[in-house]
């Protein structure tokens, strides 16, 4: 059931991993919604898909498709936000974007909502969703900030296919098949749609995640090094604090897992002061019980709107200085969770100005 | 054929994932062997592998099997090493060892031949073969500690299935099948086999290996941590270098793969610098291409000595720090070929006192 009152709501990219995703969050979510546009390319158009008991047929996306709608939650590639999301404000709309095209620009806001909701104050229509490892990591960083403050973090990701997108995951299970049927695996996407080569991830590693700059970092370690900084310090060249990244795709669907090295800016810091500031952080759950085997793992973590954190252990050579591993849905909290809350906090606040109303 | 002149050897666990191996390096070896001896447990004896063109039968490993051997090249865990090592020494025998049970002893060398062959002089018939993911790490190290000192590492493991033996490669294989076959995954051994609970590794990250101390890190994390001092210091406690390790077993059957960020104590090092040094380092081949997307992959160093070094990166906010990928083989490098690799060493070095001569 709609509601009478609320917004109007459009999701663009509503057929993908994110999209759909996406929808089932606004379901379960506290947003009323009026009306709801699902909105795709070309090729999904006509698909119908069920939000809340009702029948929506999913529609091409167009610049006139914005017109009249309060609300877009976006998930639809980066040239695709570029080129409708400045027409969806045009109309009206307030628009959240999980594409990386929107994060550097300073006037859009770049939120996780248990970080820094307050940035959402200065939108000016766009707002964007930050990359999923970079959302992970930071909503478990921001209470040791807040605690201590920040020197220096040094992170290894462990990043599951469907980072990539619904067809990296299925390219990754048809390997699997290939390789239990004796058969080589064939590789079409992974790592990275955007390259020239593609090498199976099944059974194997991958250290590339997007394409390589000069400097020999990846575009995903460099979108976790300076979004890192814009979400704690507002300001994506931050000397406040240090960040340095690798990014490896690993063969696992859903989930990533992060080994983050952390320097607070007080050494007085125990192992038992981290896990207990962690165990009340919001948007965390504290899994750390090494005598009974209790830590983050990826399967346990998805369909889960929470970061797991666990393996926290002082580096006994450097006071202040931690080992965590951080694990959450890549899809929910790094992607479509964190956009349906985003989302949540705008309704909170009165920033969503509907037309409507 | 075996050689008429030469040492008697003797293979300890000869039939395990490390012990079929270390046989396949014996054979490509430089080493005379005049005799060969396959040792195993009861339950393997009576199986027949061939050497140089000759069968021969595995037999139950006795202390009275190292009559008359001169070399003994072992992998069959700890408790067997710990119990059986010292009758082959006071037999008249050198033995290489592939488990932790005697590595931190300060009268067993611990040896990786491209990192610190001299320490081989001082033996007392163990030589200790360090862990898998120490030894890929150290020769990647060792040319920077050479060329500029070091101040810190900060590493995080990929590590295969394989490491925890056979059984464990298999269990991974299993449960992939499981997987596709929409079963539930079985999990007897992962994360390792000397804890209580077990869990499905397939599609999934296991941030344990070994078990746990009360400090928070795992025994391969401290290992990781003792072995490298001991290695490239000489004492597990050196304050030469500071490391810390997070380690963590990941769906992939054979090849370690590392995250390592490494400070030295040139802060004038750079990019440039440190992938020429590491093109020329002994046993490693630099990988770093990303132009061309050349970058270390496990399923690429599957049967090969070296360690692949690649994404070599200067932390630009930390002058004379580096993130490094580091990848081998971690039942070759890791351990059989290593093995050997340190016999032939021996064998160079006269440090095998053959009874025979």
């Amino acid at each position: 059931m709609m509601n009478e009152t609320g917004y109007d709501v459009a999701i663009l990219g509503a057929t993908g991993a994110v999209g759909t995703r996406i929808l089932a969050q606004l379901e379960q979510s506290t947003i009323p919604v009026k009306s709801l546009k699902l909105l795709a390319s070309v090729r999904s158009a006509g698909q119908t898909r069920q939000f809340r008991g009702q029948d929506i047929v999913v529609e091409e996306a167009t610049p006139d498709s914005f017109d009249g709608v309060d609300l877009v939650l976006a998930s639809a590639g980066g040239s695709l936000a570029g080129k409708l999301l400045p027409e969806a404000v045009k109309r009206g709309a307030v628009a959240v974007d999980n594409s990386s095209r929107w994060r550097m620009d300073p006037n859009v806001p770049l939120v996780v909502p248990e970080v820094n909701p307050e940035a959402l104050a200065s939108h000016q229509g766009i707002i964007a969703n930050p990359n999923c490892s970079t959302i992970q990591m930071v909503v478990a960083l921001e209470p040791l900030r807040k605690a201590y403050g920040l020197n220096q973090v040094i992170v290894s990701t462990y990043q599951a296919a469907s980072g990539a997108g619904q067809r990296a995951w299925d390219e990754l299970l048809h390997q699997a098949q290939q390789h239990l049927d004796g058969e080589t695996e064939t590789a079409e996407i992974l790592p990275t749609k955007g390259d020239k080569k593609h090498f199976p991830l099944v059974f194997n590693l991958l250290p590339q995640i997007d394409v390589f700059q000069d400097d020999g970092y990846s575009f995903e370690e460099q979108k976790m090094m300076q979004e890192t900084k814009k979400i704690l310090f507002g300001d994506p060249k931050s000397s406040e604090v240090k960040v340095t990244a690798t990014a490896v795709r690993v063969p696992v669907p859903i989930g990533h897992g992060e080994s983050v090295y952390v320097s607070v800016a007080d050494e007085s810091a125990t192992r038992e002061d981290v896990q207990h500031i962690l165990a009340s952080a919001p948007g965390v759950i504290l899994e750390d019980d090494p005598a009974n085997q209790v830590y983050p793992q990826p399967i346990n973590a998805v369909g889960k709107r929470e970061t797991f954190v666990g393996r926290v252990r002082a580096d006994n050579e450097n006071p202040g200085s931690f080992n965590l591993w951080v694990v959450s849905d890549n899809l929910l909290k790094g992607a479509a969770w964190n956009t349906v809350q985003i989302a949540e906090e705008l309704v909170k606040r009165d920033l969503i100005h509907s037309q409507a109303k």
